[in-house]
């Protein structure tokens, strides 16, 4: 539960290049496969469930599994009121270790499909409401990723976080990135999953307005940890992310 | 356990939100991405089973994770003859909660994707044998949650109310709303999951006959709890509902 | 864990109907929304997949959760060499309460849809290759049922068990029915789902070969129970197919 | 958890021939009844996952659930290292049981579908990017299975395989054979599923470089266990892959 740090940041960015390899690797097949907007949209949907879920239960155990820059900086705030919780330190292993990982990530899935290894995407996403459902879908994961851990069922993080990015796929006008490093690796790709560079810095901005509302809107519906709860959770490393089993 | 009436009211809101917002932005997507009616059901159903099984996990330990008025009303009903449960004053509270909330999610899914805020649904759905849909929908529903609750697997809750709608999307000629709250959300928006207002009433009562029936069948096939039981129930906040893991 | 076989025996016929409720029904509305037999076949084993996970979770803890005489038979003949399980009595109020549930959810269904309610089937499948896919599908069934009983696991039936039967629909040439009961119940519904009821008995018939080898294999994978491991069984009400939890 | 080493075979055996019929059966009835490739693979895909992870929650106390020489020849490497697991004796009468089981899993599909039974496939998979696609998903799957065991989280596996398969299905250019025997036994089948008996070797080859792949990214992320937990874990039979409950 208490790897060192170069093991932890190598799991983080082991698990974001794998995930942003499900991701785009996904997305080409389906492409490849189908005509049908809903049949692709479906496959990508399901192997990233698939995918993300088992990620977090294997290597939640090492690094927290967040494989997000937007989750390491929340877990920072909100360890440093409690105590616990990441350091300064680990926040600058882990971030930089998730984005390079993302790009490798979306670079090694381009080459399992004989695509260019990089090449920019073209894919434009600016239009005013998908940067509102990028909020709304950022909003959500900080709610239920912090709320798992108030509600003390941190343990069905695995199951509850696939699933619920499964739904965001659907729900939300944006197909729910949700994430910093996830979006700069799927630029570097220029294939169904592929996003713009010129749309990741919105993007980016509207996932960092997001993750704010879901902070608050969890201190609105969670309890706070009362003292005993908080060293409880400082005692072990990161708990609330640690997700130990997938149910 | 134990929170405050006002954040299981934001509870009760936000989940029922949460859960419209999946149901309508779930099915715009699908319409926009596949003219196949199968394929956008099977999306349809996907992202509510995934949304609707992460919110009963994560809000069931705040307040029960009802997000339907038939729900509270039968918890009402069935916690007044053992003697624990939901008290009238929770009930005031939660039902206008549930549907505010509903309200408020069709018109975050709108705008999500660009639709008007709201524009009343123009889809009929009168058809004498749709209102039997919504019978059988709605007594499954309630024989589940109840019945679980009886046979003290209370904890499954999240996977198999989730895993029930899922089914019933496709088994019912209705697609199964069995939930008014969610009936009235839906009627505020003219899109694939809308329902035209004036079929809003014969499906409120429709769902009525069908708790009713299924209180009925969940008295004929599970034991009554014994005092002991009962006891420990009331020790409990609602015990039946609480679906404490997702497993 | 000990109801009264009239409430054991509903809980079979209520069970046996709502199987069958759920795969005709999601049969006609698959075919009613999609023209690819792909997109409809896997609506219709999704829903299945759903729904019977949900009727094993629940009605489990009561009558064990068959709704299968193929697997209420072989629970009687396997629990008599060990001394538990089921009587010839049980036997006697299980299988007609199967059939007649079976028979009631098939038209339950076609009212839900508006269709006729009783109108034999005209789906012939009397080919030899598909009575090959049933002795496969059940003997896969039998072999699974009473294998995680002899293996301790009993308990996560309800996953197992649907999982199964969603794997069965697609890689079995039959769709897998596996049981006599919804077979005959099959036969009462001219649509998706039907069978025509000249193509019954021989699939019966399939079934009882199939499930016969799946004792067989069953016996040669697992070790026999151990005394202590029979008393322990015994002492339970016929432990292999209560399936405790859904996980 | 100790069966006899005939019984261990013939587990694997049938847990091969069980998962091979999945697969290529599933193929057969996708692609009999879909004319959109998404759609087949999804059913095949969904079939799959379902289906596998029946089998390691089935079959896991009973054999460890391999149903792969990559596996198998894993197993006994890392094993001999802390001293426990599998011996060159097992791995003798595992693989060639795996293999066998495949062949005969490729000839019931193919039985059950009317098809020829033995026709070697047409299949060509040559492509140097389907290569790539091998490596990574060998690679992921032995950092899985391994990486689950040095987590303490070998409980998960039935789920945790079976859903990497489905994401693998996806996400790799060569849908993830990731198995030696299953590759062999798809040559025998000239379906969907098949694979020209020329691109088998080639397939092979990549595999077990995933595997060593796998293996060193294992090591490099997870903590090796300590002496103390390499006890307990040779107390166990194989308890890195045995696999105790579906969750």
């Amino acid at each position: 539960m208490s790897a060192s740090l170069g093991r932890r940041a190598l799991a983080e960015a082991v698990g974001s290049a794998a995930l942003v390899a499900v991701v785009v690797g996904s997305g080409i097949q389906a492409t490849g496969l189908s005509h049908d907007g809903g049949v692709q949209l479906l496959a990508n949907a399901l192997a990233t469930v698939f995918g993300l879920g088992v990620l977090i239960a294997l290597l939640g155990p090492v690094s927290g599994a967040h494989f997000n820059p937007v989750v390491t900086l929340a877990a920072w705030c909100t360890g440093r009121r409690t105590g616990g919780g990441l350091t300064a330190r680990d926040v600058c292993a882990y971030v930089p270790a998730q984005v390079a990982g993302a790009v490798a990530g979306a670079v090694v899935a381009d080459a399992m499909f004989g695509e260019p290894l990089v090449r920019w995407s073209t894919h434009d996403r600016s239009a005013g409401h998908l940067l509102l459902g990028e909020i709304v879908a950022t909003a959500g994961l900080v709610f239920l990723v912090f709320g798992l851990s108030r509600a003390g069922r941190a343990h069905v993080a695995p199951v509850a976080v696939a699933s619920y990015i499964g739904a965001a796929y659907w729900f939300t006008s944006s197909t729910s990135f949700a994430n910093p490093a996830v979006t700069i690796g799927r630029a570097f790709t220029d294939t169904f999953a592929g996003i713009a560079p010129g749309s990741v810095a919105p993007f980016v901005a509207a996932q960092a307005v997001g993750a704010l509302l879901g902070l608050v809107l969890m201190g609105l519906v969670f309890e706070p940890q009362g003292p005993a709860q908080a060293d409880a959770s400082s005692a072990q490393d990161e708990p609330e992310l640690a997700a130990p089993t997938l149910p």
